[in-house]
């Protein structure tokens, strides 16, 4: 987000301050209600000086999207490479990291979750997220298979109900909130149980 | 919404039909941005026809957060009333209620649960819900305070938890699905967990 540097004179109107508020703004009023003039309008600049940063709208909510997706699946590939751990081990760490890269990318994740499939922009955004839906569930497949999780529930409901409670946090997760120790209350929950 | 009988000759454009599609729109283009002319519109009748079932916009969404916060409300009190029960087994029937309440009312509680506080009528709802969130959230620290769930976990963070996993279930849950099996699955994840 700083591959463009901040316009003289202008601060705030850089390229990071254009996605945050496009950001907001589609997470706010819909991606499909928000213009490119609306984000022009809240930064108080032209909308040609928002085509100076992106080419349109559909890249805004690509870059947006692409920077949750993107944590995501960095942190999935580096917990499947961790060949050596079991697959419990692996889907339990995949679900601590998904709570922290939620927690550091607080608004491109709320706004990833509540994207429609109304505009092909959106429908690519939602198929990249089912990408990484599906790994997580093939995740929770190996470690039912293993032996390591519950094989009485099926591992697709698991998956569903582990993840719901996680993309449930952007419902009222603060960022000055601690990420890890969220992150172990969540796995906790999900692998120990409540009950004592 | 079966106070008012259909109008005859006009098949589909009773009261609970007017009600269904609110609660379609309200969900799908947001309160707000919806109107009763709208409504209206998607029924193929006039304003005036949609004025005949309810006084206004506001009514609407009252009777549909209503249905959902009245049935959770009733499913909360049986369980409350059940003293010979220990605070853990009230806990663990209340969050099982709570999804057969959801999937019975589904398109109610998935407005519920979109609700923002933008009009009056709006922070109305969420106050009520509000209040039921409270409820479940003294029903968490009773079992704590009992022993029947972990004390390592903040009482109020364990209640965002559960209730975060069960409203989740709106994001996908389908009216065919068995209700009962669903309850079963998030109770034995969140009080069994999944580890074996």
């Amino acid at each position: 987000m700083t591959e463009s540097a901040p316009r003289r004179g202008r601060p705030g109107h850089d390229q990071a301050a254009v996605l945050r508020v496009a950001t907001e703004l589609f997470t706010r009023q819909g991606y499909d209600a928000t213009s490119v003039g609306d984000v022009a309008r809240e930064l108080g600049v032209s909308k040609s000086a928002i085509y100076h940063h992106v080419p349109s709208k559909e890249h805004l909510l690509e870059r947006v999207v692409g920077e949750a997706l993107d944590a995501l699946s960095e942190a999935l590939d580096d917990v499947s490479a961790r060949h050596a751990d079991t697959a419990g081990t692996r889907l339990r760490d995949a679900v601590r990291s998904s709570v922290v890269v939620l927690a550091a990318h607080l608004p491109a994740v709320t706004l990833l979750l509540r994207v429609h499939g109304n505009t092909p922009a959106e429908r690519a955004a939602l198929d990249r997220r089912r990408q990484v839906d599906q790994r997580l569930a093939a995740m929770v497949r190996e470690a039912v298979d293993e032996g390591a999780v519950r094989a009485d529930l099926d591992p697709l409901l698991i998956s569903r109900l582990l993840f719901g409670m996680v993309n449930s946090l952007t419902e009222w997760v603060r960022p000055d909130l601690d990420a890890d120790a969220l992150a172990d209350a969540v796995t906790t929950l999900a692998f120990d149980g409540l009950s004592t």
